[in-house]
């Protein structure tokens, strides 16, 4: 997996949380994936609870933008952006790493609370 | 561990790094800490190695800059910053893990070769 098709995987991410697409989520992560958001909260574990993760944020409004290059390295991408919900702005770092079918296996959201 | 004492410590880092100081290398990690630099390859691991990682920057003249806030979540910080050698600057992503003395026991680098 190249670095162009980890970018390709991490702006489709963005969108689909920018638009509540729980069809593209289930499409970025892997069956046996986990979610931590933030780092040091249990973990939502397989994709039944990453959907109803993702889904609580219907109709939020959330809006996600890229603030830097997304770094790929090894199987992983890290890459730094807003979160806009309303007036308030979130600067969130995410790290993805993928599985050998280029699927997010995990996903590590740094935040300060 | 909180935010300010994680904060102390990326800037005690970038500071160690961008003067040679490798005394201050030591003082940042604890003896047993891996580095994996960037994610992908061998990681270093223990105290020694790390110390000889850095050591082979000596009289580079790398100079590490923030470029973004600093996210402090759980048992963790990660921060995007600059590294500038020379006229080539390398826009990079850590991610330190603190164990409970306050000491990095994990350094993963996030950067596109």
């Amino acid at each position: 997996m190249d670095a162009a098709q980890k970018i390709q995987v991490v702006e489709k991410y963005l969108l689909a949380v920018s638009t509540d697409n729980l069809d593209l989520i289930r499409e970025i992560y892997a069956d046996n994936a986990t979610v931590e958001d933030p780092v040091g909260t249990p973990p939502k574990e397989g994709i039944a609870a990453i959907l109803a993760f993702y889904g609580s944020f219907k109709g939020v409004g959330v809006k996600l933008t890229l603030n830097g290059a997304v770094k790929c390295a090894g199987n992983a991408a890290a890459f730094p952006f807003t979160a806009q919900v309303g007036p308030r702005a979130l600067d969130v770092i995410d790290v993805f790493e993928f599985d050998k079918n280029g699927k997010v296996v995990s996903m590590k959201a740094y935040w300060t609370p």
